[in-house]
């Protein structure tokens, strides 16, 4: 993603979720798009930013605690998880966070 | 950074940094990783996570918002914040948030 996610006013709850890939593809590719683009549809969905170097981290956003158990009750956000235990990541950890205070710095152009 | 970060149980606090940089290092590389060793000095400092595509997104973790505050108002990590929006990136967003639930998986080997 080229950009940093648009978020409101907080407060509202952050997913952190950094990860540890196994070697090769095996797929993850292209379920790892189709997941952002299925994140986005769910209600209460507010951004995603992602990076990976040698670990890699996801940050999305959301409205409340709700909408997060909401996604993670998603039937294919489910398959999806359980083929990342089974043979994508060596690694993971979650993190659900409230974000309390947010600032933001765009220069003048 | 090749791992990520051994937090302890929650609560505890993170600083979500997601930034776009500006072209050309500047001196960017060799403050950044002054700035990874002096926060990783920091009474409260629990870890720290990293990675840049596109975007960057850098997650560090605080004991508590005492601690947080303690390194925003460090002398060293004020001057490098001043050249950050001077130089080094076009735009960046700092998100506050308490860590309420965190889990993990490690593949059994």
């Amino acid at each position: 993603m080229s950009q940093t996610a648009n978020t409101p006013k907080p407060p509202y709850y952050a997913v952190i979720f950094t990860s540890i890939r196994s070697d090769g593809d095996n797929g993850y590719a292209k379920m790892a798009e189709k997941m952002v683009a299925l994140a986005g549809e769910q209600p209460g969905f507010l951004g995603m930013e992602s990076a990976r170097e040698d670990a890699g981290i996801t940050v999305s956003y959301w409205k409340d605690l709700p909408s997060i158990e909401n996604w993670k009750n998603h039937t294919a956000h489910m398959a999806a998880r359980q083929k990342g235990k089974e043979i994508w990541y060596d690694s993971f950890q979650v993190r659900i966070c409230r974000v309390e205070r947010a600032y933001e710095f765009n220069r003048e152009t």
